[in-house]
């Protein structure tokens, strides 16, 4: 009988999860359509490919939704996270199963009762961060659980990078993925953690600059900063009484330091507007938050505000930016400082065409067993193969796209609105990962507990 | 006849504003309606005055108030500034006048046409910050114009502060006004000014390193940082087309580069609660906000995280607040780090029974005027006598005070929600301020535009 699977939304993120539906559609029986506000951009082979039916779907067209999901067997939806409640009501109301890699937001939450009495999986949280994630750090922590260990320490960091070989500029990164969320990273409060039993507080204008330091094999160093709550899934990892609890994001050795200028000098504030952004230089970008001077140049003023020595190397990333370049200029109408720092950054980090990306996760686990304490640290890098196919997309829609096939085949049978945690979800999919390149590898390493040597918070 | 005035509120800042009305109340033939809720706290010259019927009145009561308002020639609320609405619309129906140090909301704004209609004055902003600053600075303003100058520049600065003979600590600093402000000042936004024609911004966390200096004949040097919008008031007193607008506050010089050391640490973040504030140690409130060490000492990793030498008066700072004593705590249940901060402070800044208090203000006024670039600056220091008859009492009160008299008097007759900016209105309560020894001493200097040399930007 042949199982039919409805894609919602086939952006950008999709192509490794519509690759592998095709591939796996004559042995497992599968039917894919794909509904999008603008087919046009589902690449040939899939628009013409016999198992595929492709289809304009305005997703606010609520006849037109409902009519497709009632008959499917199940709903992949990879629209913008805000688009999926509609579609989780009417899977609901027309008893279909739902697969999607964003956050459990409140609304989709509150459905869990329903799923459950009709027997309905509400898959979520199923992409790279969170998903591999979830996955990979519960596989280590059931394990050491199950040999009667003791957790005392989790910290997890992600990264999405520009690939080695395509990393030639001086901050080494180029946007990957959404650009408006790297500029806007960790604002909205004090990011929160636990260090050795202790709750700490990083203040957002100091974040970039209490970063920790990690090593991939074969891909060197790297640095992480503090999400803004490490707090989250304490309980649903069954961390509650660990010492230790930290996740954040990582990034190139250095970005960090440099990232903090624009922060100084008040630059990803997105709280206001200045009233005459449209059409300002780069650099009357710069000189808006810097003191007057008659006489003093931008550079010299920014040098001096920033106490950035002759020799220091983030001056040289300031002028790859171009940032004090007076005829190069900003379009946006009544811009946030935020919306016009990311025009000049998207100016010269946007990725060529034959650029490659690169996903680095880094986990580290401490744990207590017959009194004595040990540490696993494990990681995973993840290489694009082009600018379509890339280890974003990989990373996100390879475990959606598994995911689904399992619950079809009632490999995952735990009805409710859930997240990738136990060892039913995680162990079948990692392991197929695993024949997709995306392996993680570990490290026994000594107990460091917060190891001091490794913060770098100069 | 007999002119009823009715005072609501009695709190601190009304001591002089009584006994103003008190002095005047035989020549005048005032009669004083004083409603508080809780009247027992007025004192007993006042509450015995033949001139003075104290009653208890809760604001909320609307029978009570309108009974009070109905029976008064003139209104004088000094509540809280949410409370004035009630009032506000009562005088309207009952057709009085209204006098009020408050800002003007934008609910009483929107009474200006019912108050024009009934030829009803509505006075607000006439204390000292709103109030003296607008005077004095409309006094010179429009002294300028009169002789055909055109206005360059304008700043003004204002402070609360300890008198010089009670400053014995090292922050030359006490509380004297509302401590919850002092700990969230410049917050909820970059502060924004003009400067020579260009738009500056100033991200928070900058806030407190971007000062300017001032000298006070008798009084010494004082500092000044920018407020949040100093483009305020640009329209009300005709400077649209000024090339430097810039608003500030006053702290005795050292005070601001200290302060930073709390936003550095993030302490004076209001939001986000603290779970286990209670009972925390000064010394573990500190060590919230700094790196993790199994070592090193909470004042060394303070001394390295803020970059405190050995020989910097900041250290010193901080141990007069007893910041790392592990014995002191603070009570608050789930409070914020600035509600802990404040508790903190108090512990350390508060009036002693026989200290006294300091108002200061600060005007630049630079105009050009047959082609050449003038400058005056204007400044005012005044010494509070005792802890009920303070500095700050007595630059609130007393304009409110004399105001309200010259509305009696029908010296002040235009009606209208308005602010003390037009001649009829400053120019008799500045002439009678001198009288209580507020003075403003006026110097010719050199136009400086945007002085560089006066910037303290390290």
């Amino acid at each position: 009988m042949m199982r039919k699977i409805l894609v919602l939304g086939a952006g950008k993120s999709t192509s490794y999860l519509l690759d592998y539906f095709i591939e796996k559609a004559g042995n497992e029986n599968l039917h894919l359509t794909i509904g999008d506000i603008d087919p046009s951009t589902i690449p040939m082979h899939i628009q013409e490919h016999s198992a595929c039916t492709v289809l304009k779907l305005d997703i606010f067209n609520e006849e037109d939704r409902k009519k497709n999901i009632q008959i499917a067997d199940i709903v992949v939806s990879m629209l913008p996270a805000r688009f999926h409640i509609e579609v989780a009501k009417d899977c609901i109301a027309l008893e279909k199963h739902l697969v999607t890699a964003s956050y459990v937001s409140k609304e989709i939450k509150e459905l869990n009762a329903h799923a459950q009495a009709k027997g309905l999986i509400f898959m979520n949280e199923i992409g790279l961060d969170p998903g591999i994630d979830h996955m990979s750090a519960m596989q280590v922590i059931d394990r050491i659980r199950a040999k009667g260990g003791k957790m005392l320490l989790f910290e997890s960091f992600t990264g999405g990078l520009v690939a080695p070989e395509s990393d030639n500029n001086l901050w080494n990164y180029k946007f990957t993925w959404n650009p408006r969320n790297v500029v806007l990273a960790g604002q909205g409060g004090a990011a929160k953690f636990l260090q050795e039993g202790t709750y700490k507080y990083i203040p957002y204008h100091r974040l970039f600059r209490r970063t920790e330091f990690f090593d991939i094999e074969g891909y060197g160093r790297f640095e992480g900063y503090a999400n803004r709550d490490s707090l989250d899934y304490r309980e649903a990892y069954g961390l509650q009484d660990v010492l230790t609890l930290y996740r954040g994001t990582m990034r190139r050795v250095g970005f960090s330091k440099a990232w903090n200028m624009f922060v100084q000098l008040g630059m990803t504030d997105d709280s206001y507007v200045i009233e005459n952004s449209e059409g300002m230089s780069y650099r009357e970008f710069v000189n808006l938050f810097l003191p007057y001077s008659p006489t003093d140049s931008v550079e010299l003023k920014t040098r001096h505000y920033l106490k950035i020595d002759q020799d220091d190397i983030r001056w040289e990333k300031l002028l790859e930016l171009n940032l004090f370049d007076a005829k190069k200029t900003i379009p946006l109408k009544k811009a946030t400082p935020a919306q016009m720092l990311q025009y000049v950054l998207e100016d010269s980090w946007t990725l060529d065409n034959d650029d490659k990306d690169m996903i680095v996760m880094y986990h580290k686990f401490g744990y207590q067993l017959n009194g004595r304490n040990y540490q696993i640290d494990a990681n995973m890098a993840v290489i694009g193969e082009d600018r379509s196919h890339t280890a974003m997309a990989k990373t996100v829609g390879l475990p959606v796209a598994i995911a689904t096939l399992l619950i079809l085949n009632k490999k995952i049978t735990r009805p409710g609105v859930q997240i990738p945690i136990s060892k039913e979800i995680y162990e079948p999919i990692l392991k197929e990962l695993e024949a997709y390149g995306v392996v993680f590898k570990e490290y026994n390493v000594p107990y460091l507990g917060y190891n001091p040597d490794s913060i770098s918070d100069k």
